[in-house]
């Protein structure tokens, strides 16, 4: 199988661009495995420049000697003034021949600052043509190679240990901030970290999706919502549960039920082929036949790897269509303002025919 | 004295801005104490408008009542699509008439990506013209209110606290890991965080200015380079100390000396009224005449508040006159490939007839 550097090199080579210049950390980091940080990678294709699958990582005097220990195979060359300058000289340097007095070089928009890309403008030779092509490097990312599955799965391993180790945690009288503490002390002892800032929020505090940890105590007979991620190694794993002290009221129960048929029916929708919005949509039909969709203000999922929140996401708006190997998570949710939320968050691997929940807890 | 919002309205009237639309999270953090994410505010000026001193903040179903809840005098609106497209129709309903038929929308290039500059420009209505106008809140940012000096006091004397923690932790035998493991406990158990992730770099891994911790063992006869800072509600501190076990070399102890007169000669140099590059300069040149300035590759500080690194930098290129109330680092370093590198960073208030060094160590 080649690797991930020589199946980018062959889609530039399939775009017909001369260089593509990477401006995302992540999408540095992915491709060759190196804690980029305010660097540049210029890759050029496999074929059609004379430098073929020649690749220059472009960095400061903080990073270089450790990146020039670091990557085999990679030139790394090092700026002292002008970054931007320094990288259209080495695309200069390395033009290929066949080009002609032209060179495509692609970049990501999305990546770039208007700031940033108006220096590019300001310092880009005349033989430079710039092209936006953007979603080169994600549409390799969404779909995860097998040991980027594996190293979910680790998270996700960890993750539910956590949820099962705050079930005996979790009791009236303690603060969010009391829970929050206990599970940080709970993840770093693994030598693992968070993804995000876990969200612990009790009572009426569940009622914002994206509550912050306060020091409000939890109290007998109210729900506590717990999103919260594990880091190992840079990939990453999101989960929400809910817990639940002391009698539980009608209404918590049949909103319960309604969230947790809406994420089946979403669930039950995926498999590879099948378009992210109608997946949204299977889940946020079920609810608004209940009149709760409008209670259901955010997406139903989004991709997980290196990023928290990468392609694809589950959402009305989205033109994707799954494809096998993609990692998402499910996530419905109904907040009702001062009184709770729920929300259940499964993660789930897509396949041919259907999809693997990974995330099932095993408690 | 007048809130910063209102400041910030004073400013976009004096620019005769008729609106000004922020997209950095840490800009609309400062003006109104929220934590914003993927939001945007919109701030009308104290003059010249109808709608005057307006304040929108424009959020999704995530966040919208939290923010509704937390924040006084400011209009929350939610969106529901599309955030630009919703944006753009609270500026034009909030159109002062003197504007005529066009009004200028500031906005920051530097934090917006070329992708959705693009679709501002798509969703732009014929009334409004986007204009460019950067580094306006910064220009509050980078001078410290009293409250902001004290909060990053706060930060500084717990930064230092945990310096001299390490002084009885750092033993050879012990993995830089294994003093991160501790300096994070001692940190949390004081209810604080991290302003970054800390640097703990021993014996010739000291010379990656911007090592990451590792497995290796601390040995006799080494430096540790550690470079640590305390964010506490946000603000942060910066600060890198050199540990030393068992005996220096010569060499050591020279650049040393060099360093800290380097960091010394930067350090006289600062008041208000002087140039950041002439600062940098004072160091970096004392360090060339011994032949060292080649090993000092990144600028002589920047300024920490909300970010870790902010405007202004100390740095050749900077343009920027230092005033009173900027808070700055100085962390000049020597870093010598294979062998051992020396950075000793301290952070300064600038005063009108010179610098406070706030940081210096108690112990």
């Amino acid at each position: 199988m080649p690797d991930r550097l020589t199946k980018f090199q062959d889609l530039l080579a399939a775009r017909k661009l001369d260089c593509y210049i990477l401006t995302s950390d992540t999408n540095i980091r992915y491709l060759i495995n190196f804690p980029a940080s305010e660097s540049i990678l210029i890759v050029f294709p496999t074929k059609g420049s004379i430098k073929a699958k020649k690749t220059i990582y472009l960095t400061d005097s903080r990073y270089a000697e450790e990146a020039k220990l670091g990557l085999n195979g990679i030139i790394v060359e090092q700026f002292t003034q002008n970054i931007i300058k320094a990288m259209f000289e080495l695309i200069v340097k390395n033009r290929a021949p066949r080009s002609g007095t032209s060179q495509k070089a692609g970049f990501d928009d999305r990546h770039l600052s208007l700031n940033r890309f108006k220096n590019f403008e300001k310092n880009c030779p005349k033989s430079v043509t710039l092209v936006c092509e953007n979603h080169l490097v994600e549409s390799m990312r969404e779909k995860k190679e097998k040991s980027e599955v594996s190293q979910i799965r680790e998270c996700l391993k960890l993750n539910l240990a956590a949820y099962k180790y705050l079930m005996d945690v979790i009791k009236p009288g303690l603060t969010e901030k009391d829970v929050l503490l206990k599970l940080e002390n709970y993840v770093r002892a693994k030598d693992a970290g968070f993804s995000f800032d876990p969200i612990i929020a009790s009572g009426p505090n569940s009622a914002f999706p994206h509550a912050r940890v306060t020091d409000r105590k939890i109290k007998n007979n109210e729900p506590v919502l717990v999103d919260m991620g594990i880091d190992i190694k840079g990939y990453k794993s999101d989960l929400t549960r809910m817990f639940f002290l002391g009698k539980m009221s009608n209404l918590y129960e049949r909103i319960y039920d309604a969230v947790k048929e809406a994420q089946a029916r979403g669930i039950a929708k995926i498999r590879a082929g099948v378009k992210a919005a109608d997946v949204d949509a299977a889940a946020r039909n079920y609810l608004e036949s209940l009149n709760l969709a409008k209670y259901f203000g955010h997406s139903l999922g989004h991709g997980v790897g290196l990023d928290i929140h990468e392609d694809p996401r589950l959402c009305a708006q989205s033109g994707v269509t799954l494809q096998e190997g993609m990692i998402l998570t499910v996530e419905p949710g109904v907040y009702l303002p001062g009184q709770f939320g729920i929300r259940l968050e499964e993660m789930v691997l897509v396949t041919k025919t259907g999809c693997e929940v990974i995330s099932r807890p095993k408690f």
